[in-house]
């Protein structure tokens, strides 16, 4: 059985979200990228824009199934828990993986990058 | 078709598998942290637990289909993958990625994400 | 359901392709890794190689579901993309994120690893 393949928000470089069968992949995350943005502050507005890309096909962030979350300085590391924990609804965490790197703009403080699952029926 | 989402060891932050049709999602798994640990002591204690993680939902370690390694030092690179190599069983290895990265604390010197199937009947 | 592992160019170390279902997991892809290779070269040679292992499974570049590109320096960001555009088929672009990562080795400026999806009879 193959599914196919689902593009939205899609230009030269990259789409925002690929749907394949059950899965959503979405592009990485970043804030507007405002130079002086908090990371409290750059953590929420990726975390709004995760929100608004699943709610784009049905899904929400209780169907998260793995995250991966690239900070500029790992110095950051608690203050975007902070954030990230208040975000994720109890008991639907997912699995995540946290490490340093710098990103595409060095205003950016914090990169998210998520794979979800679709709404839907459950037969498992 | 669409999977139920099956956590295991979650807190606020994350959980420690998340299950989705027959893939097993592992959060990054880093070592205990001890200052002194080399790489050899660090990656055999994280591949311990990627052992353990995968046995608490059936499968094991000939099932990994992805893994991304990071090192907090590149030039850790050939120690790592000597206890790396000693661990895969033959003939199945994962797609596999190194790069470094510092970690969420200094103490750690490698952290390991793993993609893994669930064990079962195979079809195709 | 439970879909059988199809590992391919397989060492001790890693597959470079592991097919589940119908997802394809590619290692991370690198250049040959001349010194002197400029980023516009060595980016060139990666996705000639990525196009290589999803022909040796019957799939593309268009089946591209992920993309994530590691930088050894972020300034190499432009020129990159470049290159990547013109490589990707319109209308069929990846989820992507790019960081800054040093590689395996010094001379190594770019390494891109994807998932992709195989070729089929869409269904859904």
């Amino acid at each position: 059985m193959t599914h196919s393949i689902r593009r939205h928000h899609s230009n030269a470089r990259m789409s925002k979200i690929v749907q394949h069968g059950d899965l959503i992949f979405l592009c990485g995350q970043t804030s507007s990228g405002t130079a002086l943005a908090s990371i409290d502050d750059q953590t929420s507005e990726v975390l709004r824009r995760i929100d608004a890309l699943l709610l784009d096909v049905g899904s929400d962030r209780s169907h998260l199934l793995s995250a991966t979350v690239y900070l500029k300085q790992i110095e950051d590391f608690a203050a975007m828990n902070a954030v990230w924990e208040a975000w994720v609804p109890p008991g639907a965490a997912p699995a995540r993986t946290t490490v340093q790197a710098h990103l595409a703009s060095p205003d950016l403080r914090v990169e998210i990058t998520v794979v979800a699952a679709c709404v839907g029926v459950s037969v498992s």
